[in-house]
């Protein structure tokens, strides 16, 4: 391969890994060319999977290890489990230049730990941000911070603009990148001193890669008016997790609806192919890859109990991330 | 009537008032006993409406003005129009003790910021606190502060826990109210310190009026294994507002999948009558009805796009609040 995408893999975190890592690979590979994988984990369990699909031996790499993170690790006990983990020698693997990003489905307190401990911030950054894509009426949100940062002052939430902001051109390159601060409503009460004073900086701010667009409430993140949507992450997470289980007890109401009767289940038999256009539209598996922002390196947490198809999304993004050059995207815009 | 409730009801706020109000009145009216009300406004408006319904002259008196505040108005804008506007009027009448609850579909900021010039707080509650109701899997949760705080200490979470556990008790009297934290989900991250702090008092503390649940995740808001969700009022009205705009996004998607094709619209039909049940259930105007808690009289608010129906609701609210003697219920267990 010529100066080939080279994506590590870390094989091991996250529900049914590393078979749906390996099915998520062979996905990704038969859509994408000039990617190759180093895949990190226990070479026992994954070369007889990765045998078995049509991925060519050409195009990966098996890194031994038979040290695992566990989802039930604290970071703390994740950084002491030491430097032979997989997700710790994926990480690795960046700072030594042998790939240029890391996606994980692991724990996601010890990947920030250990891509913190691993990797340097991207100079004038202070914190990294947690951002997701978020679906809106139009496309999809870029949200941040969603859990990274508890507390945040103004140059914070300044950065994740600028960072979320880059991350949304280099997904969706044809579109302009509009920036609101998510803020409450009634006027009296509107906000507290760091939103004010940020929404004041980057009314001020001229710059070429967003739009400052203002506040914006919670129920209007899915409208599609804005696209990049920043918050501290206390917020964020709240936000975000509240948003899932609106959706859950939505979808889970319905079925409850829709199978109560025979008429019901007739009639839902005939309504499958509508139902499912609106179910492929919300599939988090869509926008499944959370992106911590601010380091030098692209790191991509893939959702710990997402599929083979979300697990390929996931690839989906990093390869992107890494084609647009977000990292540097980044470092042209910061100051 | 003997010793009926007397309702303050505020009838000139909110859309399409105050028609809304008059039949909310009328709905109410027809299934409730011994309810007297209160209804400050433009009688020239008024009487013509509720002439029409079957609401008996002995159940109600118009205190008439001509004056209003309109939702535009700010807080201070809605103060300075004085003491003859309907929504003071209204408020007024608890001081005087004409009424025993006021609910007003108006503008929110301008409600608080009169209700706190008329009203006194409960002794020993530093902080009021908007709470409304939320749906769960098992039926309703309380959550609050939804917006009346951006900042809030342990002391003003801890008297949350408790009047948010006496407003449920009051609605629902036969469950046993559960107070959870809202907080995000990271061990290494979990929480600032007030929440923190609020964790361990609630653990140490004892009192027959709740069950103290620990911290929960916006995802589980919506289980039922709690029912009365404590939180500041900057998150609690991000929360809202995005369960509100997700469940928004979810239903305006749904319509769009179901009507998208002929066989589509057919098996809505025969569906029908599933989807209401399921409609139903997620219905706002079932939950309608926001409680301003810590002032010594109850202070209710409709939101303002609801219908006679939703209204109808609020003025429910106001009547269990009222029998179920919530504020003396609150006096009793705060200390």
């Amino acid at each position: 391969m010529d100066n080939p995408i080279n994506i590590a893999v870390d094989a091991m975190g996250g529900e049914n890994s590393p078979a749906k890592v390996i099915k998520g690979i062979e996905i990704h590979s038969s859509k994408s060319k000039n990617i190759f994988y180093n895949i990190f984990g226990d070479k026992n369990t994954i070369e007889p999977i990765i045998k078995k699909t049509k991925v060519s031996n050409e195009i990966y790499k098996i890194i031994h290890t038979n040290n695992f993170i566990e989802d039930t690790d604290s970071p703390l006990s994740a950084a002491k489990k030491g430097k032979d983990t997989s997700m710790w020698l994926s990480i690795e693997s960046l700072k030594n230049l042998k790939s240029d990003a890391i996606v994980s489905a692991g724990n996601t307190g010890a990947l920030f730990v250990i891509a913190k401990l691993n990797l340097k911030m991207i100079e004038k950054i202070d914190k990294p941000a947690l951002s997701a894509l978020w679906p809106n009426k139009n496309g999809m949100n870029i949200v941040l911070d969603l859990g990274a940062n508890i507390e945040c002052n103004e140059k914070n939430l300044v950065d994740f603009s600028l960072m979320g902001s880059a991350l949304h051109k280099s997904l969706f390159e044809n579109e302009i990148p509009k920036v609101a601060l998510l803020n409450i409503g009634s006027e009296e009460l509107k906000g507290n001193n760091v939103i004010k004073n940020t929404y004041q900086i980057l009314s001020d701010k001229t710059n070429s890669l967003f739009e400052f667009k203002g506040y914006i409430e919670g129920n209007h993140i899915m409208d599609g008016d804005v696209n990049v949507i920043v918050t501290d992450g206390f917020t964020g997470n709240i936000a975000l997790k509240t948003a899932e289980g609106t959706a859950t007890f939505i979808t889970s109401e319905l079925k409850q609806a829709l199978n109560s009767s025979f008429i019901g289940k007739l009639s839902s038999l005939l309504n499958i192919r509508n139902l499912k256009k609106f179910k492929n539209k919300l599939d988090p598996r869509l926008y499944n890859g959370a992106i911590l922002l601010g380091l030098d390196k692209p790191v991509i947490k893939s959702h710990g109990s997402t599929d083979e198809v979300g697990f390929a999304n996931s690839l989906k993004v990093c390869e992107k991330i890494i084609k647009s050059k977000l990292i540097d995207k980044i470092k042209k815009n910061i100051n």
